[in-house]
């Protein structure tokens, strides 16, 4: 298994204090020593780093611990290998072009059984988890276009979510970097921080911040992980099922689906 | 105008040298400040760095720098813009993922009146160098399939690259992991080192290495630029529409495209 962490804010925001938490557990206080990747959005770029290594002991991670790297959207992933080889074509988060704009994909979980259709998104690796994201492309490109109002893209995405929950678990992050979506069967929460902004502890590392001294009144910056990252906040656990869309730091939709819907009907 | 830097080689190896004299010249002794990436395959995986700021004096510029990162084929550009906004999203190497493998592509040059057909892969950002490389993509995705011979491909990427070359300056960077292909309408020059080795100085830097201290027997490592980054060492410069096509550190095709193949007939 694997860790998932995503940010999302209403202002360009660094990710160092949830950063050195999540990246502690990668060979240090948890197994998933077998790689790590990170992705930010900045307008339309994206700043990605990957390394095949523990990002414990990662000489890139600690830069990025250290470096303030501004985002409004980011997608981050430790590895715990269970389908594919430890390499770097293996390591999350995954991204491709659709529409103009860069698309990046984080998994948790494994559906062993899955198999994809031939499309024009393929796999450069061998996760599943990468296969999925392909099938998810390949999906929004034949049956949406760019035109397509989010609400409708994003009723896709929970209905493909569903289909894969189905299959095994299915822990998402997905952004085109306007809004991201999270999807859960097992393992996620969020925290929404905005003023008036407190002291946090991480649980993984010796480090305290006060938000306070980092932000602007206006500010809301919220963070989404499989396991809560701070001993002393109150952290929103999704439900089996439950699926968020973040734009700016807020849900701007959200919604569960049930065991029963949990079918794909295109 | 921007610069260029390629590395072919037939084992990992590291792109420290280069990238420290490159990288002078990102707003130091050149004035290309407008952004640097670089991106170093591994296996069939890519790692990549991009900043929109000088490399000269970017903390990320100074890890790559400094941190051994071994590759078989690497691509860098540095950046001074004339078509496109200063930002992380214009900023070379680009990449999309075709046929299951990630292509790299950086250029040098400008075709101002260049005009892309709508095609699968889009631009993200909004420069000429991009909708290029769309362009090539869409191209290759049209008229050859995975089991497209190089030899073929290549012919392709030569009436392309001559099409470009007759609508303006375009120095060309392009891999898929396993080949780079090169193509130089006015400035390109490319050093093999293999044994016995030497040493070499940097003309932007005040570093010398000894390569043989840093090798083994067998090594064979071709490094490709825009203008030559030592100066005691003998580059072979490419004549203008010249095209060579490295794999494991050696040249496995070259040839020159005469002013009147430069129109595309496909």
């Amino acid at each position: 298994m694997c860790e998932l962490l995503a940010m999302s804010a209403n202002t360009p925001t660094d990710l160092c204090f949830s950063f050195t938490g999540l990246t502690r557990r990668g060979g240090e206080t948890g197994p998933h020593k077998d790689g790590w990747g990170v992705a930010f959005y900045e307008g339309k770029g994206v700043r990605a780093f990957h390394d095949a290594d523990a990002s414990a002991n990662s000489r890139i991670a600690e830069v990025v611990q250290t470096h303030p790297i501004k985002s409004e959207v980011a997608v981050c992933h430790i590895r715990q290998a269970n389908v594919g080889d430890i390499c770097l074509a293996n390591t999350h988060p995954f991204m491709r072009e659709l529409w103009g704009r860069y698309w990046v994909f984080a998994h948790n979980g494994q559906l062993s059984a899955f198999q994809s259709s031939p499309g024009f998104y393929e796999p450069v690796g061998t996760t599943d988890s990468e296969a999925l994201f392909c099938d998810i492309l390949n999906h929004l490109r034949t049956h949406c276009d760019r035109n397509t109002g989010t609400d409708d893209v994003v009723d896709r995405l929970v209905r493909l979510s569903s289909a894969y929950a189905s299959q095994g678990v299915f822990n998402l992050l997905l952004s085109n970097g306007d809004w991201l979506f999270t999807y859960c069967t097992t393992r996620m929460a969020s925290i929404t921080r905005r003023a008036p902004f407190g002291p946090a502890r991480l649980k993984d590392a010796d480090v305290t911040v006060d938000f306070e001294s980092e932000t602007t009144p206006d500010d809301i910056v919220s963070v989404i992980v499989t396991e809560p990252l701070t001993s002393d906040e109150l952290w929103d656990v999704y439900q089996p099922g439950e699926w968020r869309l973040w734009r700016k730091g807020e849900v701007i939709r959200s919604g569960r689906a049930d065991a029963e819907s949990r079918t794909l009907s295109e």
